[in-house]
């Protein structure tokens, strides 16, 4: 009997480890030069739930962000979208329990006016404080908790990993679990080498198609990035990360990502064709990479985080297209639930997006295992199968015989507990 | 306080009714000259439960058919594909229980076989006989239950509406209920008027957005179409109906839609340009919108019959799009099961399709309930709102603000009983 070897998905570069980069404590303050804190402030219906989050750099610094291209964006969004585009900040102020959004200029007024207060707080120019929601759409976002609950985050703000973890937990919405990540290591700069940090947090668990940041993000560094740089580094880091998971191919209305960069790393500032820009980019799309699988991860309701490799594409869009496709697919997220190696819905959903290819060309890999080479099944060990479902992640593979471009998509299982938490939600 | 008016969907045009026709009994035999027949010939594991269905013309006739656009289309698919292409057909073998897809060459082989078996025992050239399977995807089809079940099947043969019934529960899968509709009316052919029935049954209920037909589909009529006006009729009926249906977003291997035209009617040929043509292809859409609607209300798991009207796009493909994209919303989707009337949803569905619009100008009517008028939220009555939700049936109506265009699409919720169906169905 025939010996089938699995796919084999290629190495990929352009991450922190390939800089010598290491993961390390402290989220969004692991970069010197930013504090953080996560207060309740009452805008959620449970109290003391954590619901208010500041993120401060302590002078203002580089500042790049992405926005949802929802149509219906959220004031916050086109509060910060404005204000951000000079490439400088001082603070953001996120909120959860209310999305300020679909609530007209009424909404943006507000969220200026929690803007305002924020600097009032600091003391700094209320143009370079931004801001970001989360919560139920359509309801007027109520100043009052601001006015009590931005006071008591500023006496709260620190440097500590304590207080990063205090700014991811007050943004969750659904999320089970805080979702921080964090990477340090030294590059030379100029004459001199800098020790780097880049970390941050997100908040993500359902209505998640980024396709552009993914629902709340914040991000910082130390190095001295120009705002150019750091735009540009986000950009990518995005479009290689948060815009390639999908929880339920639902984009949000109010998704922002947004990358403080302090400098106190010291050392010349640093641009794209500075030597140390390559591995401050990879550090920057490593955290990014580990927040969107913390995402998929815990996407709604899932019992397991889902990768999906196309290879041997025409293009990387037709490879992207069939790897959403896959993972968008209700009956492939169902049978990953269910354990079923149903690698027929694989197939299925490989075929309806448009993309052309010809069946006779196709290799699928389940779980590692091949099961379809040449567009004909192999033998497959049901047991086995049932054996590899009991760990925690779903690789899926397929090859479609084409060409040599490739695209990776993360996603998570479709389960009873993503019905019971959207289908009772609001009320 | 401002009265706020619903939204006017506008009349459609070109249903049987405007010509004068009623609905009938009968399905698939209602119209002379067919006769049907569905038998348990052990293709399932459920023995006794029929799952082989048969439909035969008198003598061969023109036959049209549309199929899935899949690239991993099924064996009976390619067959059947080749075999309609010369307008003329005299029979259809379906199945249940085994798709005959990802089963290459042989699984070809199997389908042309049971062609064979089904001509050889009509007495008719195998050339004629169609094929059709539904159910799991890349298990070889065996012939043996061919070998007893078509001989029963053509034993069973019968012009009755229990015979039509019989074929249309023979190839439910996860359905709940056989899906049938007739309509009858006279027109004027020629210098007579001619007695013209069309009916059919079809059986689709998850991986369904079609894109070309639903699942599969048996259509009769008795007038005397042309093969060329019998595909005109049936693609554009097929893509105001069965093509607007989405109940998961995923698009079968195995998407068949047969309709056979027996001109037992009686006079003249009736082509594109005959007087009787609208009226036939009026009854014909009808038909399939009749079935269309009976497959998005018996979704996989569905409580509800959804609705989507998108008014004032731009262009028929923007409204189409828009709508889609509300339709295969897991979020839209679960918060209609769990009676949520959460029009926020509606809105970031709409606004995440690329679809350029104004938020300022969309109005959105949710039950018949103004809820959205020019991008902000209108007081709604809670109570009035879950009263509405004890209906059978949804509508969702959307207004861009952009255009004349619109576009109407069939969905349904997404359920616990969605994910029960789809996580163990293979298992």
């Amino acid at each position: 009997m025939q010996e089938w070897q699995p796919l084999v998905i290629g190495a990929r570069s352009g991450l922190a480890e390939e800089y010598g980069f290491v993961r390390c404590e402290g989220g969004v303050c692991a970069a010197t030069g930013m504090r953080a804190a996560g207060v309740a402030a009452g805008l959620r219906k449970e109290p003391n739930r954590r619901d208010l989050a500041l993120v401060v750099a302590d002078e203002a610094c580089a500042c790049a962000a992405t926005f949802t291209q929802n149509r219906f964006c959220a004031a916050p969004v086109q509060v910060s979208r404005e204000r951000v585009a000079n490439g400088r900040a001082r603070a953001v102020v996120l909120n959860s329990g209310n999305a300020n959004a679909s609530t007209g200029e009424p909404g943006c007024e507000v969220a200026r006016a929690t803007a305002a207060i924020v600097a009032n707080g600091l003391g700094c120019d209320e143009e370079d404080v931004l801001v970001a929601s989360t919560g139920v759409i359509g309801v007027p976002l109520a100043l009052d908790g601001f006015r009590t609950g931005v006071p008591a985050a500023i006496a709260a703000l620190a440097d500590t990993t304590e207080a990063a973890h205090d700014a991811a937990t007050a943004v969750m919405t659904t999320d089970t679990v805080a979702k921080e990540s964090a990477y340090e290591g030294t590059v030379c700069s100029g004459n001199e080498r800098i020790c780097v940090h880049v970390g941050g947090f997100v908040k993500g668990s359902g209505m998640i198609q980024p396709n552009m940041a993914t629902m709340l993000c914040v991000l910082s560094t130390d190095a001295p990035l120009t705002a150019k740089a750091a735009r540009t580094a986000l950009r990518a880091a995005v479009g290689q990360t948060f815009n390639k998971v999908t929880v339920d191919s639902d984009t949000s209305t109010n998704d922002t990502c947004i990358l403080f960069a302090t400098g106190h790393a010291g050392g010349p500032a640093i641009d794209e064709a500075s030597d140390a820009y390559p591995a401050v980019a990879a550090a920057i799309r490593s955290v990014c990479e580990d927040l969107s699988r913390q995402i998929a991860a815990d996407g709604e309701g899932a019992t397991k985080l889902v990768t999906v490799d196309v290879l041997g594409a025409r293009s990387e869009h037709d490879a992207e297209v069939v790897a959403r496709s896959i993972a968008n697919s209700p009956l492939v997220k169902t049978a990953i639930f269910g354990h079923d190696a149903n690698w027929g819905r694989v197939a299925a959903a490989a075929g309806k997006c448009g993309v052309p290819f010809e069946q006779e060309r196709v290799d699928i890999d389940l779980l590692g295992v091949p099961v379809l080479r040449a567009g004909l099944p192999l033998p497959m060990d049901e047991d086995e199968m049932l054996r590899r479902f009991e760990g925690p992640e779903v690789d899926i593979a397929i090859s479609l015989g084409e060409g040599e471009a490739s695209a990776r998509v993360w996603t998570c299982d479709l389960t009873h507990d993503y019905v019971t938490i959207n289908g009772d939600y609001r009320t």
